[in-house]
């Protein structure tokens, strides 16, 4: 006879950004695909961030990996790549920082691979040791989600002022070439007819 | 007495990617933050798209810009910046491709001024004509949700190998500075640490 399911079997009190860890997940099914381990990882990061703002405050988040870790920052704040409050800056760091708009203070948070050390299934994950075949997800998974924000460190960062600065309005044009709207001052032509496109057209369709 | 709301002027039978207009306006009011009018016709180049894509293929994304439009397909398929099925590769028009995640056969949707001739509001605001504080932006959104596809062009693409390609497998390593993880083949110390990170650090916090 099968036993019960015993349940997830990390603390049922886990809150991601006020809500449960159960309900983040789910949300992360949705959105990214699958509970991915480094949503789960993001999910406690962005949390440790956001718990770190005062009140109210409007931030703007900076993504130093555009793996994963935008996709939890997009589902647990109000920061989405497309409305520009979300900015991906591939350092190669898993880390992000929120900051003031306006300011620029910010707090980081990034992962400290000496904290992982208890934690070999962790630690070999996140330095990429090993076969990534031979890694067992649900495992992994579910030592993330016990983990918490235990592997996280945390700084106080101020964003530099030419970062900040919003971008000045760009002067529109149509393009000659393609007939398509483009920022003037990117040259005579657009980009993607400067040969920046990454593929060659094959035919026009009817819409 | 005030008349009872005429509610919305669109037709009320226009879908979105299979879901009606107004349930796509409130995922967008709830992801995005508010109903930007690049969501809306960000939202009729998404549901074209993939009304040309075979059924059950699987497909990942290149938007051609950073604004809205990323949102619009981060809402209404499966790709995710977070998730590495959507590219962003700024060439300053408003277009996106989907495209067959192995051959890279796609389909281009793109906005044709041309096409906006008949619409002068949606126009100036595309080509960003006039100033932006005097546009009516309700009326501006509504316009959009009755112009539905009308101003959108597809073509037929087929995208480069060489940006098809999977990125390779790279090797991680402890920057000897920042003591945090990063891709060795970025050099002896991570690009955060060789001057690359927009910020100052001020001082580490206790989570």
């Amino acid at each position: 006879m099968k036993s019960a399911d015993p349940g997830p079997s990390w603390n049922k009190e886990t809150l991601i950004c006020g809500s449960s860890l159960e309900d983040y997940i789910r949300k992360v099914e949705t959105f990214h695909g699958y509970a991915a381990p480094g949503m789960i990882l993001g999910g406690f990061m962005v949390d440790l961030a956001v718990s770190h703002m005062p009140e109210g405050m409007l931030f703007d988040a900076l993504c130093e990996t555009p793996k994963c870790l935008p996709d939890a920052i997009q589902l647990l704040t109000p920061c989405t790549v497309g409305n520009g409050w979300l900015r991906i800056l591939n350092l190669g760091r898993f880390a992000l920082t929120l900051y003031d708009k306006k300011e620029g203070e910010g707090i980081r948070v990034f992962v400290d691979p000496r904290k992982l050390a208890p934690w070999p299934l962790a630690r070999d994950w996140f330095l990429k040791v090993g076969s990534k075949e031979k890694r067992d997800l649900k495992e992994l998974v579910e030592l993330l989600c016990q983990m918490g924000s235990a592997p996280l460190g945390v700084q106080k960062v101020r964003i530099q002022p030419g970062f900040l600065k919003l971008r000045r309005h760009r002067e529109f044009a149509i393009c000659s070439r393609c007939k398509e709207s483009y920022p003037c001052d990117d040259g005579p032509v657009c980009l993607g007819c400067q040969g920046q496109a990454p593929y060659s057209k094959v035919s026009p369709l009817e819409p």
